[in-house]
């Protein structure tokens, strides 16, 4: 994709399938506004995100990694391309239990140096799991 | 473990393998010393720790996940067991290419309520790549 | 006054007085809704609150310092006085100037141990300037 | 001073008196080495720096001020001049008693983008109170 193309979510799950990591952990984008700097993504709960056996729950590295992905893409949306993170924070506010969390993401302000988005987290009952934001480079990397 | 019995190497190799999360990032604690409430953990590059196909680069949630882990057994040394995350901080200072990285995590305070560690996380070749901090509560969970 | 009386406008103005830190930088409530977790501070421009002199601009410790005690009285609405912060995030997202700035602070989640409280710092304008999140103990401290 | 000068513990302390706020809260340079990115501060009591009269500690937005300021010349004396602060980071540990604390800041990477700095804080006898990170620009602001 060249750098100032509309993203749309079939070039970011093209860009998911790319990145083995984000496969790995089935991340979907079901929403994206990019007028509103918004996006949301969905994780289901997989043979490898749970952080004990028999649990249900997420490990929170695999929800540190949802908030990572979804504050980035959107970002993406005003830059026009994945950006390089420069620092991250996660609040855990409640356990995550499977079958699926889901990641909103907004931007609260894109630079020309960088961009900041903020993401909350939601279990499949709709409560707040997890918060987080992440500070990223304002140029595609 | 029953609470209060010293955490080390091979015990915590086995939360490890109890935990798919941790064991599909293959990390492994390479030194502990529970009197200064040091951790060192080793990941290697996988199939699935790549940001995106080619690049030997991993992905910031990788990372994310292993300070977020060698923080929580940093703090873990003081109080006999894992603890859950209240928060993460992590800072991407280089691109952290593979074979592996290594993750140098001291408790920095562990007081009645919270732990609080931070993490270095190193490239094969020495140089700082990631720099993570987190609050854990000093209780098991 | 004793843990478990509802705080209001007033009583939270009475701590400030007897705050000389808080009492300096003149912060005001403005206004307060204890059932959603929800105060709004304002903090004026004063002598010493400049970053360098003639800029008319706010110093950053004076807007992390606005977002600390935000974020604390959000949480205190829920927990029925003022708590010890735990960890503190601040985020600059554009310069900000005289006459004012208000604060916006709302808990996201108060359990038995923590409360996490986000806050959003806007100019005189209506422009958002800065963004916090703050981790407190649950226990008035 | 132009860019690209030397900083010294002289010319920063100029800066300081050209700073309300950090004049007002009387912070000082003790000492400096720029090759190796490193600079302390000391912050005394002052009449207006207690969280609450006759409690004898430091309010935890002075300390927060004190951390962004120690940390923002740590890199600055490798960038020439102050930087603006992009987001910041502190960790209460312990409460910090006066007469006075020190704060020791050092840069852990300044690249061309953005500079991140570690602080630590310390008591008056020695003991860490409280820890904090920054990411500042990498250009003079």
């Amino acid at each position: 994709m060249s750098e100032g193309e509309a993203l749309n979510i079939d070039s970011i799950m093209a860009m998911f399938a790319g990145s083995p990591f984000i496969a790995a952990l089935e991340m979907e984008v079901t929403e994206l506004d990019a007028a509103a700097g918004r996006i949301r993504l969905r994780m289901p709960m997989t043979a490898f995100s749970e952080r004990a056996k028999g649990t249900n729950q997420f490990h929170g590295g695999a929800l540190a990694s949802l908030v990572d992905v979804a504050g980035d893409f959107a970002v993406a949306l005003a830059v026009g391309g994945a950006v390089p993170t420069i620092d991250l924070r996660v609040d855990y506010l409640r356990p995550a239990f499977g079958p699926h969390v889901d990641a909103e993401a907004t931007a609260r302000r894109v630079g020309r140096t960088v961009g900041i988005a903020d993401v909350d987290v939601l279990g499949a009952d709709g409560k707040l799991v997890t918060i987080g934001r992440g500070c990223y480079s304002a140029k595609v990397g």
